[in-house]
């Protein structure tokens, strides 16, 4: 640092140079480099409502608004949801969009630009009680500008129709492979495709090992290579898939 | 029970016959009742070794072989099952049969009649670490009378195996199916065949879920219909299937 | 599968012939074949309401009755209950069986032949918080055609009560036990018969292991041989037995 | 307490009397009082031999024995024990009394006099696995004073024999009924008998509720009315049974 | 049992003295005996209204009523317990008395001879969160007879009120100490008083070790002597506390 | 103490002395002691509204006014503050403050005078969801008069933000850190500054490790020197800190 | 399926077309395919060496070496490095290379050609405690041909040493990041860069959340976003991250 | 951060200057400011023996003398410790000094100056089982400098000897109060003294809440203000003491 510091004050670099080599570590604008971090990665910022009253969420969607020009929304109920679509209802700069499955809502001003990488991100799940953490991830995936591939209703029981599905499974750079219940689709996929996956386990099941417990631990413990989110974290998985989309987009071009 | 006792006192019913209906219930010699038991529902007495000395196994293998002429020591380590081997290496009446992998031992009694039934179970393993367990249920299924057909090496992270063996699982009675790790080997044999299958979870593993609890909870969790047993409880699995066995066999006579 | 296919290019079979033998494995058409295993196997497909709205339980009643002619709804609350009735009210050609306790309904098209197993399952319940798994177990175990001996309120609370219900216990191919609380049952009457049973854990108690998880652990740690299904899980252990009791009617046949 | 201290200052009260009455609460010498609890209540210190070596046991021994005429040693492994054994071998007026399967060691003066209670204590135990902490159990019983009436080898896999001995049970003041793997054994009693039972989990079993867990939720599930101390706690349940014990004696007396 | 029935066959004995004596065993009339049990034994039938609905709850009411003249519902919300009130308003000859902090309701006929021990439980609680459960156990007790002294708002976090009522502890028969949090309390009296004491952990405190678990754990560790029952389970201790009552009560007469 | 009561026998010391020698241990007037021990201390009284009625807590409001001219209440819902609020309504001599986030209502009489420590405290937060535990602990630390430096909204994730604050967090005499999801957040400041710091949990977060629970076992798992308080336990961490800033403000004086 | 079964019969395609297009699905010869995989994913096989005999390891390596020309053993301790390498010692064809901190061995024949992937993953670490699980990762990486940066002792409690290895860190395509006890570091590390982030858990710490739970719990909850293996897999993640490697590869050819 | 280096640029700051502003974030040298912070924070780095060999403690023993002048080793065992000794014992400027009891050893160079704070930390043990947590707890608040006052053997089964002790404790600055088993000892004392208590549970204890679970879940649940480590943390504790301990240091400076 004092490198640095000595070239700054022999005027052998402007202070933006410096300070542009010092921000790799902290800046004392908190809130500027946030923005700068989330153009850089291609990550938005998302606001998860859960515990947090409609007003609260409609406030922070301005502020979104504001500082990037969209605003994504997780885990909005219905009350949430009216409360974003009401806000910006006479609005014609301002687009919402909200899939009720999935639970989000994303609101952008005509301006934004939305990214597009060169990458598709395969989405398995078994059925419709995937659809709301999966839902999560496509959303996130798409506001990543990933291409998202839905597998959906494939699922360990019925082996003969995920076998059908191999060769377009094959053909995408990462899956996302959603199971409830025991889990095990993610390790069944591992032993027929050479595509990474992540496992992303879902709330499903009563009993012991209920509520995704069973297949978190049994993806975890997958006799084939998994990595894995916790369960319901379909926003993770999704930005998870999406920051390795950047790499391959970025390799391609 | 009155109408019993009554029918005693007026003559109708002697007292072998009266106490023959009632020891349907209870009986006062315990022991007795216990290998009539035994002998009747072909389910052997075993000798847990666990925790257990050598010298402790040695005897009571000793009163079973007095009672029923047969002894089954299940957990026996190499120094139970040695000294089990010593006690009788001189006595050409009795045979012990050492089973290494699936640490049993069964020592009988020349005169010992073994049961046969007309029944087929499969023991389906994934690998050698389920050696022990299913060992142990394949030892307490031949000693209960059952033919045993041993089915391993398939595993779902080498989908084709298991799929080739579809036919002759389809063969079997009932099928025993072990599985470590993720344990969804069950799950999608169930999705496969219309066996009914009892899962064995094995307490292979390690970190989050390890130990077997992953495979166990996977099995209670499957979105298939299993019926399950402990971790590593090869005896039990053995037994069940042996009393169902059993059940077969009396329709076939 | 060479061989098959090259009997096939020699004319030596038929593509229908190579096709069922390969169908074995796979199948390009899912939905059919799930069908076929459906019919062939006696299983029916059931729609677990739980996290479902009414509307969308219609629809997959529908769907369920143009592929099988008959639905079968678990985890039924009275307003998917009433949807489901309402549904149909109007059409002479549908039956809709509604069971309270259990929490199911069943609709069937006029056409619709229901199987019938030459198998009798008895289901032991220890109180009226065993209805609903109980009940669940019952309509499945009808719906494949097996007949269901209900034997209820024995506990070992009250150890003569179960102890008169012994005999009748002993004329069943196959038992289900429910239990809460510590759930001793069905190891006290395993030790009394030598019918195999199938442990199904119920929800009841607080504390520590409440909500059934006593009751999984003891049956799990049964110093009798028991298989067990998850906690509640009455549809689980009524399929694992209808599964056997399919296997006692082909034999009988 | 100002008003005994002010009796005390106007020579109403004598200092020992106030003390008396004080020391129901407190004492300024701690060892002075602990003995006094020992004497007045018949709970006997022992010492837990568990982590620590032969010679901190030898010490404590020496010191217990210094204080009351006998020291009490619990969980001695054959290491401990033969310390202990070897310290007061020369000594005639010393008596060294040891329980292998109990793993204690009573060290006695011959001047010591033992307390005796008018009371008996019934000991149930399945089988030689609770050997162990229903030794402790009998040890600390018998140390304490009261009578024990070891009822071993009874089980609920074996009814009849259980039910055989209800009648020498219902003889019993209280009962401390030991049972491990799925702990149904003080349930079934307490549904036959009116005598109050503790019930004492051991640990054994292995897998999911292993290690006595089982049994103690069980025991705490029960829909019986049991009273339950840790696994493995034969001190403690000998403990509490010899206070109800002691209860007993002195109505009697 | 041969020597039984062959002394009845001979005359020797009526059939009603065999009835009698095999009758400790078994019965034919499972209802019966429950009845007798009941009478012999001092410890009333109750009706947990947990998961049953008002009508469910005044059926079983009425039912308890015609068999024993007295019926005691347990965990009764509001809504089940205006329902018992108003079932019993018209009819003179039924007393209903509801406890609305132990949500107990006991409903009586004029004739019924309320059992009467010579025995006293003290009943201690720490605050107004163990109202529910220490009201439970007041409730069973004085309907098994027993005189409850309850000693309320004594907590380890203020020492000096909990020591100004061991005079008064160490007058009771025996006690139940109820506590939540950290249950400390059962531990701090065990080291005051030399009466047998009896854990009832309380289900209050949040986040870890809450609803009752870092009691109950604490109390199963106590380095004193306790016995204990399950979290909130205010209606077993009573009914320990009540069988130990009978015992004082036998002797003393 | 028989040297106290034999100087009081005879006139060498008063009463009133030795009754407050004594009294460090206990007092016969447990509330007064309580009292005492408040002011001593300046650790005020909470009434914890959770299971509450607001009619309950009014009461208890009205009685620790009265005795202490001050009363706090924590997690007040709205209906509870709400009664609080209009019971004072009326009466000048009496101030209600309400902090709806912190769930915390404050009622004083005039003439309480409020402490003053000469200490500060610094109570840091990653965002809204820690509002209510971190509101707590402030309005408890300012009820004992410690100065509350908030510094809110650092977190982890945007790491210049936190390293912003360092110079402010090191002028603090103590640090609470509350932090939910993975809790890295105490560990990432203790490695940065020499002011101890308590770590506050927050129940955030779902899944494996949820309410809370990642942050507590990270917290206390910590390669840095953290001392940790239960999740949500703002109060515990107020208290605790309060404690400490006594101490500070002691020596400063 | 039939359509093609039909142009085989029809002589349009070959039995080996058609082989190969059903293929995808299925094979017959199970040990042919599972060399194809390997092979054509570039992922190896490996041995675990837990629970196997140095004997039984020998083999496997054998077996190994004869299919591929590799073999990879994990957690060898010293035993089954020395019987391996002794194994080859005197065959100048192969060569034996030990990672004694990573508890590896890799067995090649010299006419193996080893994989070389055009991707580089960054393998981090906290300290010496990790070495392990991350040499297990670092070896298969290797093996898998990809590129191994290990960026060793950086932890969070000095976070100038992790800010320090920013830049080197956001060159790597990939990175993973093992940390033990309360696994903040992938946390820290996620908010810093824009490289996607596999946690590696590790077994370290004691206590509550010890062995890795807290580490892997915390990730799991992380509020960065990252995909996570099960506690010490560092042959999981590093076959994950050879997985995206290889696709990082596939793009840059 | 950008004014900072126009200041520098402009000449109006020192390169030196504006280093040190920046420092307190981070720096280029990881090695110099770790050292720094050792030294203002007067915490000293200790070697965790726990994994790793007697060579490997040594060398870093080594390391930490050149860089600091002493070294801390924490959870030596024997071997460990006989490595140290051995390692310095020709060396006369290097004093070791072992703890065999709080397995601890620490090295110094004769030039090291010890640090000396104006600060006491009370540290209470209820018996022999605390003695290595509680000597680490002691062993590193000497090496900070503060002064340790021992508390031993009061436990709360002895309340009168804990009662004997407040007078003591309310001297203390700060109190670490060990307690394994059910750890009801800190919030006793906490109810009896104002000092700030750092709870520590120790894993004694077995079964259910063994191995110190259920002393932490009592300390976290306790009814009074504790802060809390992790079990036999007794470094973490001292530690956390010690940095309170400085800052009572700075203030009385």
């Amino acid at each position: 640092m004092r490198e640095l510091l000595e070239a700054l004050a022999a005027g052998e670099l402007s202070p933006e140079a410096v300070e542009s080599r010092l921000r790799g570590y902290v800046t004392s604008e908190a809130g500027r480099l946030d923005t700068a971090r989330t153009q850089r990665a291609g990550v938005p910022e998302a606001i998860l409502a859960t515990r947090k009253t409609a007003a609260e969420v409609s406030t922070l969607v301005d502020t979104s608004l504001e500082g990037t020009g969209r605003a994504i929304v997780t885990r909005a109920d219905p009350t949430v949801t009216a409360a974003v679509e009401q806000q910006y209802a006479e609005d014609p700069e301002i687009s919402v969009n909200v899939d009720d499955r999935a639970q989000t809502v994303v609101v952008r001003e005509s301006s934004f630009e939305s990214p597009d990488l060169d990458a598709t991100v395969g989405l398995v799940t078994a059925g419709t009680s995937d659809a709301m953490p999966a839902g999560e991830a496509a959303t996130i995936l798409r506001e990543m500008g990933a291409t998202v591939e839905r597998i959906d209703d494939i699922g360990v029981a019925s082996l003969d129709r995920t076998l059908d599905q191999v060769p377009l499974l094959r053909e995408q750079d990462i899956l996302i492979v959603a199971a409830g219940r025991e889990g095990a689709l993610p390790t069944v996929l591992a032993g027929l495709v050479d595509v990474p996956i992540i496992g992303l386990p879902i709330s499903t099941g009563y009993g012991h090992g209920g509520e995704g417990r069973a297949a978190l631990s049994g993806m975890l413990q997958s006799c084939t290579a998994l990595s894995v989110v916790n369960i319901d974290a379909g926003f993770t998985a999704g930005v998870q898939a999406g920051l390795i989309a950047r790499q391959f987009d970025k390799i391609r071009e």
